[in-house]
């Protein structure tokens, strides 16, 4: 395989694809971004007088030709090449001879990849909360539909008070606007420019960092070299942390659709289509969708814990396994815009039941309420609950089923609008626009 | 031992002993807190009537005794009492007899415990920021001090490049302020209010919970009362996870340490009474500060995954091993202050070898510099490159040691002014001097 | 603090706090076994001529003193001293003068730990062993007992098939006997002597490590010197996954004990003062020792990670932090040793709800044995499968709810005979006696 | 996609796509180990009646065909079949009408499903445990070769003890033939027969578990099929333990190995084409292929976490992302497998450097050798040490080099055979013949 910076000796076949592994696949998915790293080095190389005015015209022609043809997806890796920049690099000079050769001048493959795998990571970050915004409007739509639909409230899987559909899908619905928190705190680190760092100790060469970071649309530098490099790792286990949290919240509703949907539960249902069942078993609808993504969810939870194992007590440095860490970050992406895309849909389809606390075996959710009930009226907490208490005892425990619950948060008063605005509050921390706005530049 | 919602049956000693754990003992740390949220619920019930004027202002003078005490190391779960919570509750009553037992209207254990961990982990949060931030500031001082040091660059733990000591440490600094963008991601989903949610489904008292938000000095609600106890767990592993990108810095700055102390590379030194040693082994000065610190932060990096495990697929709802989690963090935040604290101690005491490139194997480290040079006299990358490779070989490499790099970041430029801005900045996100403010009226 | 090894500097005070850590308060529980070691070290010190016979049985009179001292509950490491090994070679010397020194000759303070910890660890794996054969037998007996007792069977939390009780509490009993396969595996890494490694570098005194080996009753030696020092950390991991594997067995009963104590599944239920309640929901019996069980169960099933983390990407050779190690381990032999005692007790209050397949949610738990019937007769299965799938459609399906399961394992046929022969095998290859009678021969 | 447990609705596309996964792909590997569950069920089923003789022989010739075509690569799954089962099954219909569609009496898909992957992990088992072998005796080869090499040793990372390439190689043989306990007892718990579980809670037909057992060469039975069924998880996680105690082997050494290979250890080195460097660096031999293994392996000591967050807190009963688990398990082989080659080989090329001592600044190491020297002259330890100490810090330190360590596992006395018979008694124990003879006698 052709590499630029081989020495004369061949490295041995066996090594060479052990190491190289399943780079040239993963760095399909890299290959818009590795194009516009290089449309912003070459034009601030060309600032600084590295690069000509007409061979920067000219790479700036070919490289947008082959971003188009990447988005059009006629790019491939081809055989013998080795990754994505190699390939890059080799069709530049092709076409445009000795200027393509200039474009890895103050660049090293290190803050190359690193630059490329910020620009991704961003990319797909955006991606996440579009998606994690959708579910959410799911939710909060859920949640205001089915408001005064009553459901036990469970303690240690105990039956305890009740509880509505209104909370129920609320519940997630702010779950989420919590984890965007979390992703949120990722884009940030994520959205700061490590080119310039070369080998991860900068260069002699008088780069202009300020200005590929203007044009790369990043809020910021990494400013010091080396932790530029030092990023590699670090933003793949924090990423993998807000990306944890966001399917931490979907596994738990999970579980509760799997058990929600269990004959023992029965709370809610979907169309015979979206369950897998057996026509000798007529009454069973098993939640596939949501077991998988349970499976899938908890998964993503252990991610982190992979990142950081497989970077842990690395002295500072670029060491060769962290080109492993996209083989656990390009998939967990795609599974969890899978998850979330699926979720919404799936709640798209949801029945709920409406008669659940018909059942006798709920009759004693409402014993708390009556102690309340005492307390408005003069009694203090301790000695209604030992009435109430006593009564049950006796048997003599006739509750009044209508609920009033007025405050915040609560039955009668979801607070849904606060947190919409909460979630919308997040959304807008992320400046979306600036770095479309950059990259559009970039490619016109 | 009493306990306040008992039936008549006594619970077996067996199962009491095991079920109630620890909890006494990290109670402790905690009631000062409690405390505080039962005078933000005090004045709040009296507000909506559930409390007279009278009663409010004894328990206030009773509860601001006892927050004295506690500050003043005079407070002690007794014997026989279960918990933080119980003891309050029982001084209270014992001092002023009903008006105490009113304070347990519209809450239940569970809000209770949530917003005392929310205040606890509040406040630790903020001791952690506080230390990180000292640390922040020596390494700046170290990297100012030291700047014109070199030192080896690595790559695969080969001798790559120059670098310097004002990189090393700048490097670290840097990657401080990137952590607290995670701490105070942690901060935003910990600094809101769960009280009011009673056992997780509300209650039907017209409680305030604005109000109680405002006197605690929270930024805003858990406004759904389900999500409210579902960020039980949640609020533990995304401190966790805050926690341990902090500890993944220190881990990193150790094992560089316990690699530059080894004679092998012998690029730093403390004095004696700083290391350990061994009077037959006189030139081994062992780094077990260092050691430890790895050691511990490493324990740190692990936390996030001990919480997933023990709260990954329990449906939404109380259970009773979420109150095993304070046996995790509580040591958690003390370790992690102590490492802070020791690493800024370690660095204040610090020499740096500054001759460290005389050494023969490191010669190599300009043959990147010198193809740059010929870079910017006109000659393409890769021609340089080839020609600055085959002179090497040929034994014909006399480098100029002189560097000069002046791009962002760079040994010659560190910008040390604008990482302390980055970090200035975030420090600024967290608003520690609302919650200070309200906490002190709380027990003015 | 006085050390042994201690140059004329001091260290500086907190520099000592930080890495003594909780050193001395676990290493009291290492005592004995240090006491062990030491009987051995000497006997065989004398035997290469490295102390007098003279020596020797002064030495041995305080050891075994001092041994009868700690099971008595009198032995305590004072103030000022630095770790149970300074406690022990203290009282020596006070006792017996010049011999007391001797017998660090040949040792270091990391083969003497090494030796501590592994004779440490196999008095607890042993106690783990015994505790898991009592739990066995109790669920075997519970198997027994309730044989004839129906349950639903669930796939996908869904209602699918019969089952019973017999089949649940075997499926433990079973489960318990293959995690002693692992912790057997750990017993036997574990019981291998590293003692005459000194420092991991071996001596070059003519030790006689086979003597020691057998005088400690270890099956055999750690060989290599360098291997030997290597074990540090990994027997601490693999034995964490040892005590994993049980615990992932308790943590799933326990899960399905709070399911089954749901009163939406109802099949279990235990005496009142086994469970905590409230008097205002007499209905409300919380598991909360299943919970907490899971909750600990759950935590240990992380531990290996921890383990794993605290030492990837050590080198080899001793580094400091391997000693937190026991933060770790000892803990967590105590909490797996409660659990499993707490889990055989609640066991024996079990009573389980005989009435279970009433319920008409149950119907169509039959409807496989209706299709297999059909096939017995000689229907194809598909086509049986069809039939059965339409008659239920047509609501025309009224099975037989006689079981009759015959094969090896069903309900008809638990083998509860032969799994108990499989435990027992496992149970015989630890060779328990061995160990015992050295150790009793040591001490007499 | 066709589906033989299909209802008449079709499964919506969306969820299709999102629950079958990677199955198809993965289910490939499977295939052969499917034919030979079959090969044994349908043995059984005409030995109970209920296949007659003719369609038993039909069905034996058609199954030995496909498994001729898997094994030369002439089997696809295809296009709109769900998984290799249902291949399978279509194939054998197909070729012999009715008499296939019986094969499927008796069994599930979840206890096929079950018996597949325990016969796939077996086999696979047995291929690590070949190679693990192989890169043993290589490493013994090493230890002996250079057993006369001295090497510094290190603790704390500092020089401390005279070592030697004998003693490095052979602790790795040695902590390989420990790791074949775990992965021993993770073959004895996957060597067990759980076919006629059926779906978890067994069958009404008199099937004979006992002789499946038999003809698919299971050392003993699943008994209790609910434990059967437990096992889905249970034996993956616990595979992942016995390769991730290798892997932890395989890391730590390939951590060594970059360290030496740094020109600041410079104890090893390769040959130009298994390291990869730089034209421009010339002294740069970057030990890829050490660190993608290092990174690999680190991977695999987190997988069994990754294992248990997906199973943990799974009540008892199938639930359908244990069918994620092959996504984690099947390519954790094939890399292990990977690595274990690769460090063979590699260490079929390292050259040693025996020169190393010869640097003054491992001077130091011999001083405790000087020590033990006055102690078999009569010194009492703690006072030799204090000699030699006071010596060394008198600049009157003249250590004699001459090494003579003898006793066992030390420097002069590797123990080498007796490592190699430890091994070869782990070796014998799999009992990999009985395995390979009844597999042969199902195929013949």
């Amino acid at each position: 395989m052709a590499k630029l910076w081989q020495k004369t000796t061949n490295v041995n076949q066996l090594v060479e694809t052990f190491t190289v592994g399943r780079d040239r696949e993963l760095d399909r998915e890299m290959a818009a971004f590795d194009v516009l790293g290089s449309l912003a080095h070459t034009t601030m190389l060309e600032s600084i007088g590295l690069m000509s005015a007409e061979d920067l015209a000219l790479a700036q022609q070919e490289l947008k030709a082959i971003y188009a043809d990447i988005q059009n997806n006629n790019f491939t890796i081809e055989d013998g090449v080795e990754d994505v920049h190699s390939q890059v690099e080799m069709l530049l000079t092709q076409r445009i001879g000795d200027a393509g050769k200039k474009i890895h001048s103050g660049r090293s493959r290190n803050d190359q990849v690193l630059v490329d795998l910020k620009l991704f990571f961003r990319h797909k970050l955006q991606e996440v909360v579009e998606e994690v915004d959708k579910l959410f409007r799911q939710l909060i739509t859920l949640s205001e539909q089915h408001k005064d639909v009553l459901l036990p409230g469970y303690t240690h899987l105990q039956v305890a008070m009740p509880s509505s559909f209104g909370l129920w899908f609320g519940a997630y619905a702010e779950s989420l606007a919590d984890d965007l928190e979390m992703v949120l705190a990722a884009w940030k680190i994520t959205n700061k420019n490590p080119l310039g760092s070369a080998a991860g100790y900068g260069s002699s060469f008088p780069l202009n960092r300020t200005m590929t970071t203007e044009l790369l649309g990043f809020e910021s530098l990494n400013h010091n070299v080396v932790y530029a490099q030092m990023g590699r790792g670090k933003t793949e286990r924090i990423i993998a942390q807000a990306l944890s949290s966001v399917a931490a919240t979907l596994a738990k509703m999970a579980m509760d659709q799997c058990l929600y949907l269990s004959q023992n539960f029965a709370f809610v249902s979907y169309p015979e289509n979206l369950t897998t069942g057996s026509s000798i078993m007529p009454h069973k609808k098993n939640p596939d969708v949501w077991e998988i993504m349970r499976g899938k969810c908890n998964r993503l939870q252990a991610l982190p814990n992979d990142v950081a194992m497989m970077t842990t007590n690395l002295p500072s440095g670029y060491h060769r396994e962290l080109q492993l860490l996209k083989e656990l970050l390009f998939p967990a992406f795609a599974d969890l815009l899978n998850c979330l895309h699926m979720a919404t849909f799936m709640l798209q389809n949801i029945k709920v039941n409406t008669d659940i606390l018909a059942d006798p075996k709920y009759a004693y959710l409402f014993s708390v309420e009556e102690v309340n009930r005492a307390v408005l009226n003069g009694t203090p907490f301790r000695d209604a609950y030992k009435q109430v208490g006593l009564a049950i005892e006796q048997g003599d425990f006739n509750p009044d089923m209508n609920i009033s619950h007025t405050h915040e948060g609560s039955i009668g008063n979801l607070q849904n609008a606060q947190i919409t605005a909460a979630m919308d509050k997040v959304l807008g921390s992320f400046g979306f626009e600036k770095v479309e706005n950059a990259i559009a530049a970039l490619v016109r």
